[in-house]
């Protein structure tokens, strides 16, 4: 990937003389941005181009050749890649479009491509892509409009996008503003190389410190999970916009970039349960960009605001409280040091209102910010100025520059007033490197982003270890003897089988055998204490009630007898073909409270861990949690408050408390069983697991499991 | 009001001649943006301020005064306030903070300035406020720097700030990009003269069409309630930015402009039932008043995006329907016209990719545009450019420019690129008048949030009728006899009385009657119908379970007399002091499902209606829904709809469905007994209402009213 990033020259196929054509900007802009590689233009029309030379075809070119931009229609991109694979040629970008967005044609010539680049090697980006440009190297392998702009703004964000035209727009709008990156890909159909590969390049890269990813579709999630996790050991964000939340769009993404979107309800647990920073306008990425640049990654949630206008304090702690950022209440020291420093009809609460007033005090708003600084539970400091202009903005300004330098905490500053009015004020603080926002909704919803991923980073790190573990017991328990059990069970797990399988993993199941006879029956019966339910064990029969082939609330032998054999007698003439191994003797279990758990395959993400309580609330309400598996414990118990319902478990309203931390055991060894058996588990439903009060566990009181057919 | 928003003379009072400060930048604004009245600085220390006579006192001045700035230590605000009441003055202005946002003193003199507006009859604006703008008439009784730029842009948005500062700096970013204003008024604490007698005459004013609320508290509910109807009549939108959503924000708005702020739900409630635009963020105002005053209100939901990038067209329409708004499908005729013109790689689908193609064939995105704009489903357009510059662009802005100017249907745009590459296109759209966004997020927000607007506005026009019913019911049957009734009741109902109370208004109730001996008992029970339940009725006995005073399910006469009995007895030893009348014979409906029914006082709205699934939905999930009384039978149903819980009624997942339309008829009355009683009933709880199958209508099972004390 290295040499993909830094191409020593360049071709390009089909290059016109029109520099405002797709094939003749990228001639244009790597001369114009000073690429100090070769540029081979291709042509059998022209001689030369500029002053560059023109070839016949890239096997002309005499000397080496690293890349090759292919801006040709798409009917004969095939037949110049095959010559580029000839020529040695390690990298080619296409730019063409026409290929599985445009119809079934396009579809084969797109596969066609793909197994041309399995089969030589030679690394493809697009179709349907509009390049790459490396901006601490000056190269533009790209011929996207924004390279008009010059000179290009360096940085340390790294840029993957999969709409070329969206992604490159955002750029061109951050770069006016002064957001640098590092570099930028356009990755369109994605046929060979793709978003997450890239990523995991740039975020080894010294260069880059914030990566940006425009996603509509994920190819690789497991890839991108490792990606994930190595971003937040180097302490680098990624940021996404991923789009197709909704059923609209996500029809028009697979138009767009033939993007196979899975559930954005998946999306979501997944980016939560890696930091991801998830944006819903490309207006926030600018926004989170470039502030991150110049400030300290916050590590805690607690926000203090300091304004000079009431209401856009109130405004501000408003916006936090729904971001889930804390507006600590201040200590008596710190109100004590700003009580001296504000007037009585400011505030000495957080938000702080210094008013207007200091545009006649100036010193005594340092002391406010100094104060803030200094308070413990202040992790990151938002500044709201509204109308201060003219001298006292200035100086406001000049002491804003100043904090910003000194401070060892992350301020973000709003400055809510016209570019015309306060023209000298900003030019003092883009002169100084601070950002400043005109929204203070927007200014706390980039500070609190960064706040959160702070937050969400630090306990990541201290539960890292136990992630790691679980990981660990899946590698190391690789069970065969389960796999064995599986094979000789059918597709569809009969109840018995799918808790012998969870009981395998540790999971708490009722206790239970298989009786063939009345004696066993009656013996199993007194082992597992009375009352017990009796249940026809057969492959053949699901639905037990329907068959009559279930009794519950069996109270004594004499009960038991009986029950064994209405069971088993109604299972023979529901079903005089079914093979039955026996009456299944139960433990049963009463006082729980109902949840599920299940396993979802997502064609993105892979096993997905499910979590809800039973009935109705999953039902109607839809009210479930999950979670991309494998996970920590830390991150079951996320899962378990996070469903609206939380209060049934955590024992609102007078109800006692179940064993949460035994739930949250469960659906860790849940997770470890679904990555664990990826290859050999379709389905599984847990439904339901009884949650008993605290300390006195979880039990499995049925389960449906369904293997993958081989 | 015309006065006020019209003054032909202004006094100064305290008059500086820095015209940086607080009480020397008001003449500056007049002199600067051609007051056209008569302006008299008042300052005993000068003879004259710049060109202007100066007076030591306000008496002193020869002629009438109309309107009077009073910008002194709110120490001595008290005193000038008689001066200008003596000198006739009939408003007046107060800049000065240090009044009940300060502490204890300020509040006192902060309530002596509002007796004294009252005994005089002078309105009083403030104190703690910025002042007032009247764009159309020149007039800048107003101290915020915003007043610097010049000229002002006049236009047709009336706006209200409690917050000065916020306000006046929103004022001053909208005006940089050229979003004008009819009036701005800040009111600070609203000691007198308040944001709803403000809005009241706005909304009335032929020069405005969209009127800005931004809000801390909200001082007459009653009055907001009327106005919004107005502005629904005049289909003149209210958007408004109402802070102190959160506990914080809350707090930090009683320090700022000493507002109560009510419950944050309820405002939601009353903003929705009422057509009022709800924003979150200061740029949404600029957003919507300036795409506002550009295009036709839109009428209904149906968006059709058309788009030259796939990605921001996903964007898009995710954000649509995250909106509510709806994106639909073409028709087979439109998107055939579609097709026709576009690359087979973009799509005909909604949103419609035309792809950057339309640099080359600019007529067809013009077809492509007028075959959206023809499509009968389609109620405005969206259209999101990304990187198209150069002639290309110009040429693209010129059409979109052209396509606005007769375009029968709302459009907004969405240019996404920075302003430099795009200097020229951007000045065409300028030139042209068409307002542009660089966020397809903020565009699709601003165009929903008047979408939304229309819609209801069309709906409520419709129903207005009805509620105006609703309304005159309440006025014709003015109940004294209701009221006798209740006179005679403690202030805790018993259950029987409150079932009483509710049959008056027509809501059905459970079969019962007293039975003093057991002979009525049998009669009742047998007139009602086996099974019955029998409870004590009682005023002292609340707690009817733990007293033993309850028994259900009484099958048969037999068990009746047993346990008629048995309820007395154990009520009388329960509490051997009680007033007994006896024991309440119910019917015992089965069958249906529980709901709950409320009535709370609002401190802002009044009463406000509560509704939800009974048990842990309203308990644990908080799942209610809630609107300001009185409503029509429509809004009843939205306001059923709204519930997260709302299957469970509507018969998901194979449930019987419930009857709906009887309980909306219920929340109608409810409503309406809340308004004709509001003087009476301090809270009323219907727990539970059962709702029985469709077609069998809803009982209320038990009920809790509590009078207000005299």
């Amino acid at each position: 990937m290295e040499a993909f990033f830094n191409p020593r020259s360049i071709a390009i196929i089909g290059a016109s003389k029109d520099f405002t054509s797709i094939s003749g900007k990228p001639i244009k802009y790597l001369l114009s941005h000073g690429y100090e590689g070769k540029i081979f233009p291709v042509n059998p029309k022209y001689k030369e181009i500029g002053s560059l030379q023109c070839y016949p075809s890239v096997l002309d070119i005499p000397e080496p050749v690293d890349m090759a931009l292919v801006a040709i229609n798409y009917k004969r991109v095939l037949p110049v890649l095959e010559q580029c694979h000839e020529k040695g040629i390690k990298f080619a970008i296409i730019f063409s479009s026409g290929f599985a967005e445009a119809g079934e044609e396009g579809k084969r010539l797109q596969e066609e491509i793909t197994a041309l680049a399995r089969r030589t090697g030679m690394r493809v980006l697009g179709p349907n892509c509009q390049g790459l440009v490396n901006l601490q190297k000056n190269i533009t392998a790209c011929f996207s409009a924004s390279l008009e702009n010059k000179p290009l703004v360096p940085g340390r964000t790294g840029f993957v996008t999969q709409s070329g035209a969206l992604g490159y727009s955002i750029f061109n709008m951050a770069q006016e503003m002064g957001v640098g990156f590092s570099f930028i890909v356009s990755t369109g159909n994605e046929v060979d190389i793709h978003s997450l590969e890239l990523l995991e390049y740039m975020v080894e890269h010294p260069d880059t410190d914030l990566l940006v990813a425009y996603l509509e579709g994920i190819k690789d999630g497991k890839l991108f999970r490792k990606v994930a996790g190595r971003a937040l050991e180097l302490g680098k964000p990624i940021v996404s916009l991923k789009v197709g939340r909704s059923e609209v769009g996500q029809k028009a993404a697979s138009s767009h970039t033939a993007s196979l979107t899975g559930s954005d309800k998946v999306v979501d647990a997944f980016f939560k349960q890696n930091g991801i920073i998830r944006v819903d306008d490309i207006q926030d990425i600018t926004d989170i960009a470039g502030l991150f640049s110049k400030i300290p990654t916050p590590i805690g949630k607690g926000l203090g605001i300091v304004t000079t206008s009431g209401g856009a304090g109130i405004l501000a702690a408003d916006t936090a409280v729904e971001l889930g950022l804390e507006v600590p209440e201040l200590t008596e020291e710190t109100r004590m040091k700003i009580s001296k420093v504000i007037p009585d009809y400011g505030s000495a609460m957080n938000p702080v209102d210094v008013t207007a007033q200091v545009i006649n005090d100036p010193e005594g708003f340092m002391n406010v910010l100094d104060a803030m600084l200094d308070s413990p539970d202040i992790d990151a400091l938002v500044i709201v100025v509204t109308m201060i202009y003219g001298a006292a903005g200035e100086r406001l300004a000049r002491d804003i520059v100043d904090v910003y330098k000194r401070a060892q905490k992350p301020i973000a500053l709003c400055w809510t007033a016209g570019d015309r009015l306060m023209e000298n004020c900003f030019a003092i603080l883009r002169k100084g490197e601070v950002p400043y926002f005109k929204s203070p909704v927007r200014c706390v919803k980039a500070l609190g982003a960064l706040m959160r991923y702070g937050a969400f980073r630090r306990s990541w790190l201290e539960s890292k270890d136990a992630l790691a573990q679980v990981g660990a017991a899946v590698e190391a328990e690789a069970a065969p003897a389960v796999r064995e059990f599986l094979t000789a069970c059918d597709s569809r797990l009969t109840e018995h089988q799918g808790k012998e399988l969870l009981s395998r993993y540790g999971i708490p199941v009722t206790a239970e055998k298989v009786a063939a006879s009345e004696e066993q029956a009656v013996a199993i019966a007194s082992e597992i204490g009375y009352p017990v339910a009796v249940k026809v064990d057969s492959p053949d029969i699901l639905h037990k009630t329907e068959a009559g082939a279930l009794k519950l609330f069996i109270k004594n032998e004499e009960e038991l007898k009986a029950a064994f054999h209405e069971v088993l007698t109604n299972a023979r003439s529901y079903n005089p073909g079914a093979r039955i191994n026996g009456a299944l003797i139960q433990e049963m279990v009463q006082g729980g409270t109902e949840v599920i758990v299940g396993i979802n395959n997502d064609p993105q993400f892979g096993p997905v861990v499910i979590f809800g309580l039973g009935g109705i609330f999953v039902e109607i309400l839809k009210d479930v949690s999950m979670r991309v598996a494998p996970f920590s414990y830390e991150e079951a118990l996320a899962m378990i408050r996070e469903i609206r319902g939380y209060g049934v478990l955590a024992g609102a309203r007078g109800q006692s408390r179940k064993d949460i931390a035994a739930l949250a055991d469960v659906l860790v060894k849940v997770s470890r069983m679904a990555v664990e058996l990826e290859d050999e588990i379709r389905e599984l439903d847990i439904n339901p697991l009884l949650v008993l009060p605290e300390g006195q566990g979880v039990k499995v009181a049925d389960a449906l499991v369904i293997r993958k057919e081989g």
